[in-house]
Order: structure tokens, then C-alpha cells, then sequence
């Protein structure tokens, strides 16, 4: 029997989905994070195996996967991807799949696949970090921002966290004005005074993760009306809403193409910045339209998995797909 | 024979300057990082024990030290004090020195002593990193700025070569405008693709001095009429003169003891820089004055050295070690 599979890895989880030909979600599998470049390859690839090996373990004998779709963070130039291609050669020792189907991309491809369906649109991503992509009608792709924290990772939780130690340490040292931030940061890391804020951001090293888990903090001080929080809100809003400009802009998006969606904690789970969000693309982008994904990342990847091996994705496929999402955690 | 010592030491060199009563110079050492952040403790007690070695190498037998002075980067908190203090005791068995007049603090006290000669006004370094620090007639100190490159380093170096690569990155990819920045970048790198500054920034870590090393760079696209470039140039030139005006409000300094010296490459030695400071500085702080300093840090760490023991600074022994000063490289 024939089969279409997905993984969606992430920083921290990787995700994998198996579909038969009616789009019967047959396997679901879970593992850890497969960004190589921050995790490494050995890791990457004990990733990619442990997740398919769990999704396969509910196939039946005899399977075949026709399609193999690998969406991962981190996956940005070419080099990038020949390195991915190259490390999952070893999965076809280990599973029945179709070698000449195996496809490697970034994580945002597979986002924008579920969201859509397939159609054409831009994804948002804002958790720990931030990038945007789009796809238009005439099979043109574009990505904006995506770059790295040292570069990028704007409007993202990240952005929000390290925004507000900045906000902390110029407010301390006479640069910027009062805010609550300061307060509040310190008691939530346990720290008597300012200047332990560095031994907590870079001994022994930065934990990006930790910068971005203050991101609601500056939320809830937006929300208790502290204006430096909110101003925090606002840019990281704005610099999210620029992404999506840039990408409609350079795949010359018709207006009924503008279907924006978004996937990540931030912009997703924080009511109080997806508003925010909300409100600047509507001054900046007025035709474009916020939509609910109608699929997750996840059975995006196996979409991109069954239209490599299939040329198109059919609505029932898409249909028959959306009513057992909530299988999946 | 009675000896009063100074170590000012950085990310990359550490410097030992000794005098003696009538303030004759009588050593001069190097040696390699004394950041015990950066290089750890172990490569910092190596490079303290280094640089006195070479600077007693030529005193004569039986001298004593009176005062030492520790001026080390990335001493910040009463914490890093402690530390530096502790590590450092291992020096009273390998030299003469009173063990009641050792003294730890951050770079930025020593360059201010050196330029002023112990007098009140505020110091600009922007070197690789960026800081300012100042003290007033009362007695009184502040700084502002130098909470390391993830929250601050504005105006340095550094600033120059991350806010190049982020125009970069949005020229590129549709967020930001055209800047010869992108060209003159990838060629410098030997890069063929934009998508490659990833992997030049971020693997295997960041390296600060090579994003710091494309400061002149910015500098060239700035002169060559870059306004990309201009607007970077005058950003990091606004944010020195934004810590300067910051430590003179919080000391509460009089019009003529705001006297501004600099230390650190780029602000010293790129005379673009350089003049966009001073105009900036011109206007958002009219009553400052900018002076050359008077002497090198490290001499400055020395004369700490000696206050620390004598109580005060004589006004002949700083214009003896301003005629020797040519002698230290």
C-alpha cells in the first residue's frame, strides 16, 4: 500500500505525518529538535529517524512511501539542503521509500502548504523566531527575514525579549526612560541588581530560548499600559507586518492572493500582539486578508510529500485531511 | 625602591605600565587577553602574570610595588570584582606589592584617568565594543553603555559591521533599499550568495571581530556617498553621544567639567567617524568639550595605582609621564 509522508523539525520537536492515497492519516510520530545547524547533524538525523520510525510503527506490512517531504528549520540556502539530502540517504535503508520522492526544504514551505492547502499565500512565522514566505500563482516563492538573531529573528519572541533588556539597562543607566520592564524582569529572573543581567545573558552562554520566554512579560506590560512595552509590541507588530510587504511585493501579488497566515507561539497564542499585528497589516497592506491555516505544518509536509509524487493535491484529499487534524497534538 | 602600577587589559592585549615616585617610567609589558569573560580565568591570570613580568623585568632588585591598579574589560559588577581580586592574589607571591593597595575595576576608569589626568569628565570608547564612563568633582562616577553586543555595543565596531549586514539582508530580500553595502560585503567575504552570510555569521560561532572587522567598510560606503551607509554612521554616532549625554545627566556635571575624551579604534581612528560624533555630540550636548587625552589608559591604571597609595596626583608627576608617553607602542 501506498503512502505520503511529512516531517516538520523544529528547534525543539519534530513532527512526522503519514497519509494513505484517500488522505487517512495512518501515522504520527514525535521527536526532538532537527535544526542542524543549531542541534548538529547526528541529532538532526536521530531526529528524522526516531520521528518516521514512530510514524511508521502504525503502517501496515508491505508499505510504501511514495513521497517524503523533510521541512526543516534552518534550512535556508542550497548547501543547506544537499547537506539534509545527503544525511536522510541513510533512511532509505530503514524504510520503504520512493528515493527518487525525497524532498528537502525550509519549515516555511510546508507551514504555508497546510495553511493554504496549496494554494497560493504568505506565512508568518513567530515563536522564538521570526521569518515570512509566500508563494504566488505563477509558482514563484519569495522569503523575508529568517536571518538569525544576530541579523533578524525581528517581531519575534526573541526581538520582544531582548528588546526589553535592552529597555531594562538603558533605563538603568540614564539613556532611556522609566518602565516597569525593569521591575519586573529582575524579580522574574531572581536578580537583585542590573548589572547581574549580563551574567544571566551570556555565562556561560546565550540561551536564545530564555531571552524569548520574557516575551510575555513585555505582553502583559503592554497590557498595564507601560509605553515601553507597548512601543516593544508595536515595532515587533510593524517589523512582521514589513516581512509580509516585502514578500508580496517581490512576487507582485494580486490582491486576491493575499491570503496571510501565521504559525508560531507568539503571533498565534498572544491575543494582545496578534492584534497589534492585525492592525499594522491592515494599514499597510490593506488588501490582504488573515486567514486561519486550514491544515498544520506537519500535514503540510506530507502535502508537499504527495504533490512530488502525485503532480497536484486534489480538495478531497484536503477535505478528508482537515476533518482528522485534531488527531494530532 | 618604591613602584606604583597599572594594567589595563583588553580582548586582545594587556598592557603593564610601572613608574616610579618621581613618575619615570621604569617597565613596560604586554601580553595577551585579560577579558576573563571572554577568554576565561585562566588565560586572564596568565596574561596579569605576563604582563607585570615583562614590565618588573627591568626595575631594579629590591623594589617594591605600592599600589597596583587592575583596569580590566568586562569588569562590571561588584561580582567580577570579587573574582578578578581573588584571581589575582596569586601575583603577592611572585612580586613585591602591598597586598592593602590592589585594585580592580572596568577599562573605562583607567582611560578616563589617563586622558583628564585624574580630573572630572567622561570617556567614549568605541572600539570593537562601545561604553562611556565619567566622574564628576564630587567624586561621583557613572557609565553607560557596555552590556555587550546582544543588548548594546551601540556606535562600536561592531554596531557598524551588524547594521551593514542588516541592510544587507533586507536589500536583498525586499525589506530595505538599495546600498552598495551588499556588493562591497560579499566581495570582502569572497561570498558568491547572500544566503552565505549565514553560514560566515553563525558557524561554527559568531565571531564579533570579523563582524566588527567590516566597520571601515561602512565607513568607505558612507564616503562614497552611500546614504545607507551615512544612516549608519550617523545612528552609531547618535547613540555615543546618546551614553555621553546620559553620564553627564546623571552626575549633574557643570558645563566645564564635561570633558570628552575617546579611546578605541574607531572612534579615534576613522576621522568620518570621528567627525559625525563631534557633530552629533555638538548638538545634543553644546556645553562638551572634546580633548585629546592627555595619556594612553594604561598609564591611567598606573597613576590609579599610585593614587590608591599617595592619596593624590601631582601635577609634576603627570607632565613627567606625558613627555615618556611616546615610549610605550
Amino acid at each position: 500500500m501506498k503512502f505520503f509522508a511529512g516531517v516538520d523539525g523544529g528547534g525543539t520537536t519534530t513532527r512526522c505525518v503519514i497519509f494513505d492515497q484517500e488522505g487517512n492519516i495512518s501515522g504520527y510520530g514525535k521527536a526532538g529538535p532537527a535544526n542542524y545547524h543549531a542541534a548538529g547533524s547526528a541529532v538532526t538525523g536521530d531526529s528524522l529517524l526516531t520521528a518516521l520510525q514512530n510514524a511508521c510503527a502504525t503502517l501496515p506490512p508491505g508499505y510504501e512511501i511514495e513521497g517524503l517531504f523533510l521541512a526543516l528549520a534552518g534550512v535556508v540556502s542550497d548547501k543547506d539542503k544537499r547537506i539534509i539530502l545527503e544525511l536522510s540517504q541513510f533512511l532509505l535503508q530503514k524504510f520503504t521509500i520512493n528515493p527518487g520522492n525525497i524532498q528537502v526544504n525550509h519549515d516555511c514551505q510546508a507551514a504555508l502548504t497546510g495553511a493554504t492547502g496549496g494554494t497560493s499565500g504568505i506565512i508568518v512565522i513567530s515563536g522564538t523566531g521570526s521569518s515570512c514566505y509566500g508563494e504566488n500563482g505563477q509558482g514563484e516563492s519569495w522569503m523575508a527575514g529568517g536571518w538569525g538573531y544576530i541579523l533578524d529573528d525581528l517581531g519575534s519572541s526573541y526581538y520582544l525579549g531582548q528588546q526589553a533588556l535592552v529597555s531594562c539597562v538603558q533605563c538603568y543607566d540614564g539613556r532611556g526612560p522609566f518602565t516597569i520592564l525593569l521591575r519586573e524582569i529582575l524579580h522574574k529572573l531572581g536578580l537583585q541588581r542590573v548589572e547581574e543581567l549580563m551574567h544571566w545573558l551570556y555565562f556561560p552562554t546565550l540561551d536564545r530560548a530564555a531571552v524569548a520566554g520574557l516575551a510575555p512579560l513585555v505582553i502583559q506590560a503592554a497590557e498595564a499600559d507601560d509605553s515601553i512595552a507597548q512601543n516593544i509590541v508595536k515595532k515587533g507588530a510593524r517589523e512582521l507586518a514589513v516581512m509580509v510587504k516585502a514578500v508580496a511585493e517581490k512576487l507582485n501579488m494580486r490582491a486576491a492572493e493575499i491570503k496571510i497566515s501565521t504559525a508560531g507561539g507568539l503571533v498565534n497564542e498572544a491575543a494582545y500582539y496578534r492584534r497589534a499585528f492585525q492592525a499594522t497589516l491592515g494599514e499597510m497592506l490593506p488588501e490582504a486578508l488573515l486567514i486561519n491555516p486550514f491544515l498544520p505544518p506537519v500535514i503540510g509536509a506530507a502535502l508537499l510529500g504527495y504533490r512530488q509524487a502525485k503532480g497536484i493535491i486534489s480538495p478531497e484529499i484536503l477535505a478528508k485531511l482537515n476533518c482528522q487534524q485534531k488527531l494530532l497534538d
